[in-house]
C-alpha cells in the first residue's frame, strides 16, 4: 500500500525544485505511461486506480517488471497534476547523464531558444520525432523538460528523442554556418530555401524570437511567409512548418 | 463600481451553458483585449485591475468608447478563467448571425472535424489568419469557439476570421471534389501535391481523424510523411504544416 509520505512526495513533484532534489518526475495517462514502459526508461513506481484496474484489466500492465500499486480515486486526485486525474501514473527517474548528448552522423537537429510554454516544448519534441530529427538542443533558460505538461504533449516522444540543455552559442558555433538555419521575420521565404542533408534549425520563443547572437551565427535567415493579418504563429506550429520544409522541400 | 451579481455572472461564463444563455463571453489579457477592441466586435464591459491601471496608464485604453470598470485584484481573480488572472478582461457579446457565413470569391477554407481541444482550435484559427484563408468551418461537435482557451490561443485572430459551425458533409458536397483535400494517414505526400488556387482543406481530430464520410467527398487524400517513431502530430501542428504547403507549395 502507498503511504501518506509517498503521496506527499509524489504530489510535490509538480514543483521543479522538488523534481531536481529527488531526481524524480511523474508521467500521467495510459498512452504516455505505456510509451515510458516500452522505452526502457528507468521507472520507480506505477500507480493505477484500483476501480479502473478491476474493470479494464489492461494487457500492457500485466507483465511489467516495475513496482505497481493500486490506489484510490481520492489519492490519485491528490497526486495528479492534471485538472482531472488519469487512471494511470508513473514515477520515473530523471536521466541526468544523457544531457551530455553528442551528435552522431549527418542529419538535422532542432535548436530551441528560450521556449517558455511547457506544452509547446512537448509538441516540438514530438515534431522532431515525427520528422526524424537527431535531437533537440535547448537554451538553459528553456522551460523544464520534466514538466508534466511537456511530458503529456510529447505523446511519448520525450522518451525516445535525445534532448539536451546548455549554452546554444557554444553548440552552434561548432557547426558550419552554411548549415545553420535561423527562423526569423523578414528573412528569405522557406519555400525557396535549400536545406541540404543536415544541420541546425533554430527556433525562438513567441515572445522574444531568437537572440541576435544566435541569428549572427546562422548562414541562412528563413521566414514562413504570411498572407493575412496575424502577427505571428504559435512557436510549435512554426517549428512544425519549418521542420516539414527542411525534410520535404526541394532542397 | 462592479456589483456582486455582475462578478457572479462573469465568473459563470466559464461554462458553455451560461455563455449561450447570456450571449456573453470573456476575453482575457492585454493583447487579446486590445485586438478585440480594434476589431470593432461588440464589447459590453472592460474590466481593468486598478493598481495596474494606475501604474501602466495604457494608451490603448485611454480613448475607448466602452464602459470600463476598475476592479480589485481579488475580484479579478474571482472572475478570471486563467490560473493567474491578467490585469485586463473584456466581456463581449457573441455574434450569432455571423455563423451563417457565405464564401466570397476564390481561396482556401479550413474545415475542422470534431476538434476537441480548445487551445488547438484557437491556434488553428490563428494559422488560417496567417496564411490568408477565407474562413474556418467546424463540425457541430467541434469544441466551442467562445471557450476562453480558444480566444486566448488565437491571439486576436478569432475577431478577424469568419468561423462557422454546421453539417460538414453539406458544405463539402457543394464543392468540386477535385478542390477538396483530406488530411489522412497513408495518402499521397503533401510535397508532391498540387493545390491550385482555392478549395477546402480538411483536418480531423487527433483522436478520431477525419470521418470516413468526409474523406469520401475529397478528391485528394494527402499525408504529411513521417521519418521517425512518433505515431501522429498535434492537430494544430498538422493544420499548420498542411496550410503552409497549400499556400507555399509548387502547386
Amino acid at each position: 500500500m502507498i503511504s501518506k509520505s509517498q503521496i506527499k512526495l509524489i504530489s510535490s513533484l509538480k514543483l521543479k525544485k522538488e523534481r531536481y532534489e529527488s531526481g524524480l518526475f511523474t508521467v500521467e495517462g495510459e498512452k504516455p505511461v505505456s510509451e515510458l514502459v516500452k522505452s526502457g526508461w528507468p521507472v520507480e513506481l506505477i500507480l493505477v486506480r484500483s476501480d479502473w484496474f478491476e474493470k479494464e484489466r489492461p494487457v500492457w500492465l500485466k507483465d511489467i517488471q516495475t513496482n505497481m500499486e493500486l490506489v484510490s480515486h481520492h489519492d490519485m486526485e491528490r497526486m495528479s497534476q492534471l485538472n482531472s486525474a488519469s487512471p494511470v501514473m508513473a514515477v520515473a527517474r530523471m536521466k541526468q547523464p544523457d544531457w551530455q548528448w553528442q551528435r552522431g552522423g549527418d542529419g538535422f537537429v532542432l535548436v530551441l531558444d528560450r521556449l517558455a510554454d511547457p506544452g509547446n516544448l512537448g509538441t516540438i519534441i514530438r515534431i522532431a520525432d515525427w520528422f526524424g530529427f537527431q535531437g533537440v538542443l535547448c537554451s538553459s533558460d528553456t522551460v523544464d523538460f520534466y514538466n508534466s505538461k511537456t511530458i503529456q504533449a510529447s505523446m511519448g516522444s520525450v522518451f525516445r528523442m535525445p534532448v539536451a540543455y546548455g549554452e546554444l552559442t557554444e553548440w552552434i558555433s561548432k557547426e558550419d554556418p552554411q548549415r545553420v538555419f535561423a527562423t526569423v521575420l523578414g528573412g528569405s521565404p522557406v519555400n525557396g530555401q535549400k536545406f541540404g542533408t543536415g544541420g541546425l534549425l533554430l527556433i525562438g520563443s513567441e515572445a522574444h524570437g531568437l537572440h541576435p547572437d544566435l541569428i549572427r551565427l546562422a548562414g541562412h535567415k528563413v521566414t514562413i511567409p504570411g498572407f493575412g493579418a496575424a502577427e505571428s504563429l504559435n512557436a510549435a506550429v512554426a517549428a512544425g512548418i519549418m521542420a516539414s520544409w527542411v525534410k520535404l522541400g526541394t532542397g
